[in-house]
């Protein structure tokens, strides 16, 4: 089965190695969106995650139009960066989403998506698909979890739904 | 419900810093156990998590046979750093443990640890408490989850099972 994260934007560039660092223990692929704030021989991303590169299933896109463009093989193409993606089997994570992270049943294939640290995802996007949005339940009046952090808790939720294929055994 | 991190001989202080950060945002309580490779007024460890202090509870212990003696009122004050603990409720997060972190059923008030970025927990303290000891599933040949990312993990996993208590209802 196949878990493809997606960072849309993602600024940091500690956050995004340690995203790829959970892509090579889990064996998820990693989508990187840009304009991105940093260049993918950054030093700071490949100390904190990028010594697996070879382990690592990594594609970068311009931008989000042309991510959705590439993954609909050119279905979504003429909606710009905030189409109506019901029945992709896309899942976006952000702060005040309806429902809550482990409400899905997550199906193979699954894409799961996060905004950059310092806009999240874009409203409008949201918006048009409110029934893939989802989020971590916090106390509220906080800031959300770290970037890398909430990529994580993502990952490992949906691999527990489907129990941990193809990982070392129980 | 209460949840315990304990952050056995943390050294990088953003790591803790955004673990700290995880504490604000669900609630859980903080244990940073020394020798640390950082004073807690580190700036990076400021800048990662901290500007949310009034809304930790964070404990700092000299080293971990203090941190046993206080939360166990001095039962396990007599034997180190690695007593037998069983009957406290604490779960050790280190690869190679025979069980997957979703398999234990975490009571209120667990206490979750977690050891050093360098060298992970004291051998001696899981060789003596093989039941208490839990990993991720992961990929072999691959270096484990950055350390603040388990922590995220091993926090919602718990906050799972518990539905979540105390934080924005779904």
């Amino acid at each position: 089965m196949t878990l493809n994260i997606v960072l849309v934007e993602p600024q940091i560039p500690q956050n995004t190695g340690n995203v790829a660092r959970t892509c090579s223990v889990t064996g998820a692929r990693l989508h990187l969106v840009g304009p991105m704030g940093f260049k993918v021989d950054d030093k700071k991303l490949k100390r904190a995650g990028l010594d697996y590169w070879n382990l690592l299933d990594v594609t970068l896109y311009e931008d989000l139009a042309s991510f959705f463009y590439e993954v609909s093989d050119g279905a979504l193409g003429k909606e710009g960066a905030a189409p109506d993606t019901s029945g992709y089997g896309f899942h976006y994570f952000e702060t005040n989403s309806p429902y809550v992270y482990t409400e899905p049943e997550y199906a193979d294939n699954a894409y799961i998506f996060f905004g950059s640290e310092t806009k999240g995802l874009d409203d409008r996007l949201l918006h048009r698909n409110p029934g893939q949005c989802v989020r971590f339940p916090m106390r509220s009046g906080v800031r959300s979890l770290n970037l890398s952090n909430a990529v994580a808790v993502g990952v490992f939720e949906v691999l527990r739904q489907w129990g941990f294929p193809e990982l070392r055994p129980f």
